[in-house]
């Protein structure tokens, strides 16, 4: 335990607050059981009680800078408010078309307005995403890499996580039993969103 | 006019009948009057009469497909009927965070369902866009080529139009003279269209 120089040398052990990082989970598919709703899931629970997910609605209006400038909706905002109180983001996507579901670029061109007040900049993030075709939803992972970086997100680089949905590995994933791939990967998330919080706290 | 098989073989030449090209524009901003929209009727401009464009509006719900998967909205519906009537699309974007308007997005993602359905395998189309920035639209013209390719559309390759709008060109825009630049790419999107066309017609 690190102290401080003078003043704090008292003879209690210090007591740190310590809380376990928020992770907003933006989900790119709308549909209720969509797989990537249930790779959430799974994320989640293998995460717990480490992490803790919160997954805002994305059934937000289209963006129009014509009938939004002034006040975005309500929607809107709730959805910036629980990105911006979260230590960290998980982006869940499927692919359409070659890249990622409009109601997630939604979100992100949202998140980005107005000017100066983005919800992504300077956060921890990790992209995963699956598909029922062998290559998973790679090009559109590719895609929103590219987008967050250019916003500034902080992405998790390793490991990557393709998910080819089979019946076996949607079973896996609704399987009590601890998946280690996504084990693996909740830990490696879990160590980057405190290597690159601005407050470093200490664990419990 | 169509005749049988006999009749056809008349001394008189055989009158074909001719039909200029109908091209469906995608505008991937919603703002009523933004650049894209700018520039989509100076090429509509120095097009005509040759070509005639329709603007289907973009205003659709956010794709769904639990809401959605039985009847599309009908803003849907009229949007892919645009298309379908159409020869050509153009599609005219701006760049949101390194890629395409969610409204465009929404746009394709919509027009692809339901599965055998989809509106844009076939067609010939262009890809044009811009911004303030120097270099336009280039990134989001990048990610939407890769995905109307995988759609099937015959994209125009050459010449790309990659539009920085300074004050200079969005008055070179709006000047009744006939940008040449413009006037360009609209008679190698011309040609195009009649290539890929399925009914080649004579032209007058």
């Amino acid at each position: 335990m690190r102290t401080g120089r003078k003043s704090r040398r008292s003879a209690a052990p210090r007591k740190k607050a310590h809380r376990l990082p928020d992770v907003a989970v933006l989900i790119g598919s709308l549909r209720q059981n969509s797989f990537s709703r249930r790779l959430a899931d799974a994320i989640a629970r293998v995460s717990g009680p480490r992490l803790t997910f919160r997954m805002p609605d994305l059934r937000l209006p289209l963006y129009d800078d014509d009938e939004f400038r002034d006040a975005p909706p309500e929607s809107v905002a709730a959805m910036k408010a629980c990105v911006s109180a979260a230590d960290a983001i998980l982006f869940v996507t499927p692919e359409h078309n070659r890249s990622i579901p409009a109601a997630l670029k939604n979100t992100i061109d949202w998140g980005s307005r107005p000017r100066g007040q983005s919800c992504w900049a300077g956060k921890p993030a990790a992209i995963v995403g699956g598909s029922i075709g062998l290559r998973g939803a790679a090009i559109a992972q590719a895609h929103l890499r590219s987008m967050l970086v250019s916003l500034e997100c902080r992405l998790l680089g390793q490991p990557e996580l393709y998910i080819h949905y089979t019946p076996d590995n949607l079973a896996a994933l609704e399987s009590p039993g601890t998946d280690q791939v996504l084990a693996g990967f909740a830990a490696k998330f879990e160590a980057w969103i405190l290597h690159q919080s601005e407050r470093r706290e200490t664990r419990p």
